[in-house]
């Protein structure tokens, strides 16, 4: 799916596949973090809102900066953001954001600010797994800077895995929102739907945020039959991807109905449908086509492959 | 697992299996929800901090009120939490926990506060999934009144799906923090680990959560080399479980090592080990062993059991 030198340990889709050590023992000590900030051979990877920062000295990766020599201005050392450690050198996490424009341009020099989307489609399978580990990361630092308990500002805590109050004392965790994302499947055809404002032709397979008090195999039937009033059985799970736009994680189904006619319900698509093998496979080869399919860095594009290959 | 006369749609171990339907089409309206308030079926159910209103009149459920008879007198009519619809009527949930102690008595009156964890024992399986979607969604409001994004006191919205922030308009939703939990194999003996304060003798699967970036796979192997050195491969999905302590969701999986010596390594476990095939069917079968197995109720046992049976 991504060019790829390393074989990755479980495969999957795009963004997963990280191989660093997330250095769970070192991490809740300040004293450990600490020592592996004057570590000579830590370093730094940086991410803006728009994107991350990547160079491309003949094979991309995500910009490497070692902290002794500067790191980034942007590097909070009392309060620094450890995403592991890596080949064992600490590898910390910056945020631009918090730089004004000008030093983040500076800070930047010689690489380039890439769409996580982007990034997905141009790294190699584990660097592209790093890259949505810090973009999750520092999406939710970005947006959970008080207390969802009693409204203070909270403080980094357990190198980046948490934050704390200091008003009422409560820790606050990384959010990671599960969605289930399904193939239904009816003789031989498959279930898309349509989103407002997605590319002409674009369809893609059904998805939704698993509720309160639900099990996943629960929201896949809840989700379809919201989202288009057909009753699927058997839902198995396939395969699952990071997806931090801001902080999802995808899990992958499989699913089946006994046909019906699909109708858009509850506003989230504008159309859904099913399609036939031929028209799937014929999108599959070609994105000229009438039906266009979501791009091979989802794992929606994953599960539609899948399926193809499944049917032959 | 426990007493079932429903057949769930999908079998699943305890708190699964919530039959009503979540009104995803009604929810984000509020001249819908308000029509439904005034539904002369509507009915709510009530929790507090410490567990879920039950009644027992033959058979245990959860206390049901009708609205239009005073429902509960800490039912916000102006923001309603609704659950869904049930068999026609709308269901509205009540958090006692905005009453004064002897108002709370009064409201409760006749019926029982049980903690979740006895209510998954006792209730039929689809009351119980209902107890866990309760307590799932109140658990959130509570521990979330406050905007993360800016400190604001944020309101709720959505029928209680969302709260949104007046200040800076962020809309805010209910976590479901995902959670791994997984069998670990080898050559007929199973892995399990002692966290301090468990009653004595009781040892269970290893568990914990999946971190921001990764996929459930990579989540399964990380755990189990963090908690234990052991390594393992070939994780597979089992089934998941809503376990709103306050907001997790259990997903099982099986998985296999090639043996080696666990270790207690991150501080999360006192003790960590293999246990023989036999040892484990022996407390399958009582619970007055060296070794003792963690209750029906949790998706662990559900695993185990299920280990036990593979093992023939």
């Amino acid at each position: 799916m991504s060019p790829d030198d390393n074989t990755p340990a479980i495969p999957g889709p795009t963004f997963t596949g990280v191989t660093l050590d997330r250095a769970e023992g070192a991490r809740h000590d300040p004293d450990e973090i600490a020592k592996l900030l004057e570590d000579p051979g830590a370093v730094t990877v940086a991410a803006t809102e728009e994107g991350v920062v990547i160079e491309d000295n003949g094979r991309p990766a995500l910009a490497r900066r070692l902290v002794v020599q500067g790191g980034s201005a942007a590097l909070d050392r009392r309060a620094p953001i450890l995403l592991g450690i890596e080949d064992g050198s600490p590898l910390f996490a910056v945020d631009l954001e918090a730089l004004d424009p000008e030093a983040r341009a500076t800070e930047i020099d010689g690489a380039s600010i890439v769409s996580l989307r982007d990034a997905g489609a141009v790294l190699p399978h584990s660097e592209a797994g790093l890259a949505a580990y810090l973009t999750a990361l520092l999406n939710w630092h970005r947006r959970h800077r008080f207390c969802a308990n009693c409204g203070a500002p909270t403080n980094v805590a357990d190198g980046g895995f948490s934050r704390k109050c200091p008003n009422c004392g409560a820790s606050h965790f990384p959010r990671t929102d599960p969605v289930v994302i399904m193939v239904v499947e009816h003789d031989g055809r498959l279930l898309l739907g349509r989103r407002p404002g997605w590319p002409q032709g674009r369809y893609s397979v059904l998805a939704g945020f698993v509720a309160p008090g639900e099990t996943l195999e629960e929201a896949v039937v809840r989700e379809v039959r919201e989202e288009s009033g057909i009753d699927v059985y058997d839902p198995r799970y396939v395969a699952s991807q990071p997806w931090p736009f801001p902080s999802s994680l995808m899990l992958g189904f499989t699913s089946f109905a006994d046909g019906g006619e699909p109708k858009a319900r509850d506003g989230e698509l504008e159309d859904v449908r099913w399609f036939a093998l031929d028209q799937v496979r014929a999108a599959a080869r070609s994105d000229d086509g009438e039906l266009r399919l979501p791009p091979p860095v989802s794992i929606a594009r994953f599960l539609i492959d899948g399926w193809l290959e499944r049917m032959g």
